[in-house]
């Protein structure tokens, strides 16, 4: 291993994006220390009942691709091409995710995810891999982080040309960031919790060994709450209830976690809103009681980077909450970010710059629009009204092309910087409308034409006038609910 | 003392909000123990340097006032009428902070607060007094918080009924509070910075002992920065210069403390943009190099209690930036409204609750506000328009009355409610649009109808086509302007 100039790189974190950058840089020629808090998954099993499965699309892909993943990673990956909506009465309706039948998203297991990216790192020669190593400090001067080492009084202190904080939503390296001056921070709970439940395999039926549909995200939308279930490749399905924290004087029968506590409480919910999925959960009561419910948070913190030596990667420079299925997604891109900064630029402290500059905005805006898809997807996605825009949408897209894909395409089909997807989803937002308002508009005029033309004069005055109002009452209406300047 | 029921408080801060809060439920027959970090500024003085001076208004006065605190602090206190704008060249001129001459802010020095308001908490026989204590935990369920003695390895823990937070925007005890679960936190540094400067009292002079007119808030607005000047008891002023952080490339003159770090370099800055008060500021070298720059920043938080026992009041539940003047005020306004909450619930925890939904509102309103003022002194307050616009909305205030009484008004010359000052303010901004808007659809009727009535009709069809158009144009505008909802 002669190496002309061999740098150094410290990352915390072996989870998703950690073990993923870890490859991307030994395979560059850095030599890689990957430190985790965890024990080793590969000795002992993960715990379960507290992680959402993962939804990889486009972007993960591509990412995984690069590392020479992708065929392990997707052989037992599931596609799902649509959301099938569950109403409370009445059959499941698959909504497609997009007009090309075939793209879709696909629900792999965390935790042999996590293997996966793991086994790649531990087999590249220049990664030494280190768990039970919880970080206590960072020293961002000197580009070194403290591990305080499990059930031992030892604290180990490793120094690199970067550190890199791959440590999650909690992250202790952002904590210690969080003491430098001028450090932005914001920490958002959601106002909903969540549970994991399970619907295993079947013996018979139409899709057996799955309980239901096996190639689409099952939704139940409830208004402020919903249940999703994605499938596993054991034919089972893992479903998350997302229910609010608490109650609502508002609409007393909306199940919360605060008044639904016990099995049989959870199980009245269920024969009221959920009684097709009540049917193929044998173990609802031991799973509601077992299973603790978890809180979801979006974090926004600014700068990631400190002395030109240490930064953030994923859910520890940007936690998000998991309802566009793109938290995994965002933090491989944030990898192949990375990675290719620290290549392009000839010092570190200039490729962290390059690095958070490619991708503030971009996880600004995943950030806002895995907020908004959770209105949609627990709220609009049960109302006719939501059916026929999507189905419109659609139309456009198929009649305009690329002009008009939609926003749910460019983030999960393509790899468009999320900024520019949600960019290009307000402006279809724009065009939809304007393309109801201009066509009356243009009828309005060639019908006061017309009638002019054949003598009505007086009539088209009035039709006029009418309008004329109309537009006055808009403009108003635009002017009132439009935020107003403040002025002192 | 033979007590019915003697409640204990402990209050973490003797800053103006603790000490305050001491006085307040002392005199309602609490027990209340008050530590504070830093040394007795009675035994030693405050370190100077980095205070900006206070304004004290309307709500600061009633709450002294209630402590019986308003004559001792306002003896020494000088009123300011209003904004005197310095411009680069030309007379400084006066923009009166209310129609009515006889409204001003009073600016105050805040050691000389702090005083009197420890020696007013001092004065109760049941409060205990400690310093030199630094908090290290809390300890929500049992309602105790423990403190780090100075200088010594010893730890004291206390208990009581109820635990405040006063110790201000970097808070240890809302530290501890972000350690809990669901705690909603947000920290937002202000881009700009700011330094302390100083204007001596002068021997002659048409103001003497002052150097400026003394009944007024002083301002050199220029556009990204500013520099403001306050009047002392003792003829000096205290400057303050706010200016950005780092240099911006889009405007290579402006002044930032990131490329203006020695005197001389302040010097030339001051000849060309602040000239006369160049005049006025023989330490300026001394002050620029001595006096280190201080950073400001929003806080915003939830919950602010945590087990019906541990609360937050003043900059420790919501830091504010400083520029509507506002900052001691509103906590005075939280002492009030916790005291109230405590003595009208029959538990703890429900007078927390209460005092909460009183005033989180309130406290988001006041920091959008102090955020929002900043941009109008260093930048609007320069612009005639902004002249003008404040000259008209005086205008309505005195036909309209109180229907039309200005945020500025509502904000530092009564007790309403810093939300519904916002909000006014906001509804007269709307009103202010719209009497310009309707007179001229109002004339524009009027003479399409008065052309038609006279037989110019193809004329009065044309008027009406050309308003008809802008008026599409203005709906387009407003609809493409407007947020346009997220469609996914």
């Amino acid at each position: 291993m002669a190496e002309v100039e061999s740098r150094s790189a410290l990352i915390v974190g072996a989870g998703l994006a950690g073990s993923l950058l870890a490859v991307y840089l030994a395979r560059a020629g850095w030599t890689v220390r990957l430190v985790e808090r965890r024990h080793d998954p590969r000795e002992k099993q993960f715990a379960e009942g507290r992680s959402i499965n993962l939804a990889i699309s486009a972007r993960g892909i591509h990412a995984l691709h690069r590392a020479g993943l992708e065929e392990r990673v997707m052989r037992t990956a599931l596609r799902m091409y649509g959301r099938m909506i569950h109403p409370i009465q009445g059959e499941p309706h698959l909504h497609p995710y997009s007009n090309d039948p075939t793209r879709g998203i696909h629900s792999v297991s965390r935790s042999a995810l996590n293997l996966a990216l793991l086994d790649a790192a531990a087999a590249e020669p220049r990664v030494t891999l280190q768990f039970e190593r919880r970080c206590t400090n960072i020293d961002a001067t000197q580009g070194s982080a403290s591990f305080a080492v499990e059930g031992t009084e030892s604290v180990e202190t490793y120094c690199a040309d970067v550190v890199v904080g791959a440590d999650g939503a909690f992250s202790a390296m952002r904590a210690c960031l969080q003491r430098t001056e001028r450090f932005d921070y914001t920490q958002t709970f959601l106002t909903h919790g969540y549970k994991e439940m399970h619907i295993p395999r079947v013996e018979t039926g139409a899709h057996a060994p799955f309980a239901m549909h096996p190639s689409a995200l099952h939704i139940w939308p409830r208004g402020a709450s919903m249940m999703i279930a994605l499938p596993n490749p054991d034919g089972s399905f893992t479903c998350t209830l997302f229910w609010p924290w608490d109650s609502n004087a508002d609409s007393p029968q909306e199940p919360n976690f605060a008044t639904v506590r016990t099995a049989e409480e959870a199980r009245a919910v269920f024969i009221r809103d959920y009684p097709d999925a009540l049917a193929l959960m044998p173990t609802l009561s031991e799973d509601f009681e077992r299973n603790i419910a978890g809180s979801m948070v979006t974090v926004r913190c600014s700068p990631w980077s400190a002395n030109g030596r240490v930064t953030l990667i994923g859910d520890a420079a940007h936690a998000v909450v998991p309802f566009y299925g793109q938290g995994a997604n965002a933090s491989f891109e944030d990898c192949e970010a990375l990675a290719d900064a620290l290549a392009a630029n000839s010092t570190v402290a200039d490729a962290l710059r390059a690095y958070e500059v490619a991708r503030k905005a971009n996880s600004n805006a995943i950030a806002d629009m895995a907020l908004a898809n959770f209105i949609e997807m627990r709220d609009h996605s049960a109302k006719p009204s939501f059916s026929r825009k999507k189905k419109y949408a659609r139309l456009l897209h198929r009649i305009f092309g690329n002009f008009f894909e939609p926003e749910y395409d460019l983030v999960s089909f393509s790899t468009v910087p999320y900024a520019e997807a949600q960019a290009r989803g307000r402006r279809n937002e724009l065009w939809m409308r304007l393309s109801i308002i201009i066509p009356i508009v243009l009828f309005w005029n060639a019908l006061i034409f017309g009638l002019r033309m054949s003598g009505y004069t007086p009539l088209a005055d009035q039709i006029l006038n009418c309008g004329l109002l109309l537009a006055g009452i808009l403009v108003f209406a635009a002017l009132a609910q439009r935020r107003t300047g403040v002025l002192r």
